[in-house]
């Protein structure tokens, strides 16, 4: 029975809240996947789509990842509404290109698995391929000057999470196949 | 005589929004200055509160830090009117110590002077001196996470401009006591 | 029987090395323990060194971590034997404070435990206590100019580690007390 | 006559240094330039490859980007003589792509014009495009592990600095042609 007006985070809460808002956003994991398929299938032929989906979910399990989706997709609903002030109202209604706090909060989330996902994010992040297009398409009411850079953060942490567990495999694969012992140093 | 329905970046606007908010928030450029000042007296015993002021305007004219200032500074607002959806307008009423999107922000202010000012943002966000310590002090109404975190920012941007400006003076004047002619592969 | 002539990435040997060099430069993972117990204790009473030290292995078992801590402490051996090309062996040697490319990789390894690691990376690499000390302590001769700020960063990372898990535990014993349904939308 | 047992940074030495680093592994300000073209063209067609140059002197201007460059042409220039201990030599040598010590110091430099640059570089970096084509063609001799990322990084940061230049040009422009007094808040 605790004191309703103390504060206690509730994590749970705070992943809950994850899902529900990508959701009420239009996106799905389905469809980060795909972006993850994209940029991954060339290096790992055998990558399904399933596998791509279980990444992403695991990138969006991370509390830094989903502090920066509701803080963005907040902002973006809150321009959508036109309850921001101006100027930043109009800078992130119409997507300001000298407006980069979207690429700040988005690099935060590729940095939680590594500086080997930067590329990633800047290449999806300037070809917007699937959902990405949908989300950049304006029509004067939808905004999501946020959510764009944050999905394509999500696709690219995941392909950086894909890459080490594929190498991880591959060792644990070899070094089955030599009987256990393949280590550098051995005789 | 623009068209009003054509959204046009108006960089004056937002410097202007920029001091106004940091006005309206509490905070004056003098306060950022004595931060600076606390800082930077150690390593440069000549240093004045004018010089650290004039070093701290020039990291407000600069867009990435107006942009991240504003952006803050709206946040917390928001949630001091209670009109941020849950879980997120508790996380950042409260200051949740797992929430890292006010330090996200304030990092990307740090870099415009570039690495050697992550030091100073740090320490000077332990402390809390000076402005820091009012900014902190929880009354359940006013709510800084993000303007504590930026205003920190700010000191230590303003502080790493000064050192780069103090070696650039070092230089120039040994320079001028050399006749001209201190290059280093000079016989 | 792989061909020696191919390159293979063999993730233990970089693991190996991590332990080996840090070993090697005198740093222990008991000392960096102390520091994040420095950090840590005030908000976890109970929180001992052992647990520190865990907390401490597991950011050490990070590839992104491991490839930080082998390219700096290579410079600074290399800065020590006099083997870079001035002036970056004057910059790394003196541990130049212009210089900031250590803090940029001592970053890289904060940020894998995200943001909130900012603030306790700064304090701490202002006030360099335990191990800290004697890595800064200059004799001509021994350099960690890239070494003391990614041990820093080591306990900082280590740190952000131990608040999600801390908070993690207490939700997961508050859900145990109140019958397993204690979350925000139970009747 | 200063004392040559004393240490002191010389700025102009190291810009020098910059300079004559990426001459000697064969990038010339006019291929950066290019790279700059190739990124704004669209956005700016009047743009010139003069432009684009002063553009990326102006970010080589800096010294956060000069300590980045010559640390990382360092590693590359070891590498390529095997002087580095293993497994980083390997790493290194090799490009390996779990390494990501390259993109991290990339960034350092992208930071110094905002983050509106990552896109771009995550774009060049992913499509190495002009001179970064040739620096990726691996020959088993030469190594430019850091050097792609880092003059991909450099035009990207240009690529910034023309954004914000080029807004600039034309909010003067308005402003002459209305007289003055183009601001937002006049009648």
């Amino acid at each position: 029975m605790s004191d309703p007006s103390v504060y206690r985070l509730n994590s749970k809460e705070v992943a809950r809240a994850t899902e529900e808002w990508l959701a009420k956003r239009g996106v799905t994991k389905g469809q980060i996947g795909q972006l993850v398929m994209l940029l991954q299938k060339d290096y790992f032929p055998e990558l399904t789509l399933d596998e791509c989906i279980v990444n992403v979910e695991s990138v969006l399990s991370k509390r830094e990842v989903q502090n920066a989706i509701l803080t963005g997709i907040q902002l973006d609903m809150l321009a959508e509404e036109g309850k921001l002030l101006p100027p930043l109202q109009n800078m992130i209604f119409n997507d300001e290109g000298l407006y980069g706090c979207d690429e700040v909060l988005a690099l935060s989330i590729v940095n939680v698995y590594g500086s080997i996902g930067f590329t990633n994010f800047g290449y999806i992040d300037k070809f917007k391929p699937g959902v990405l297009k949908k989300l950049n398409e304006r029509n004067g009411k939808d905004v999501h000057t946020f959510l764009d850079d944050i999905v394509g953060a999500i696709a690219a942490a995941a392909s950086s999470r894909i890459a080490h567990r594929k190498q991880a495999e591959r060792e644990a694969m070899e070094e089955a196949l030599s009987g256990g012992d393949s280590g550098p140093d051995t005789p």
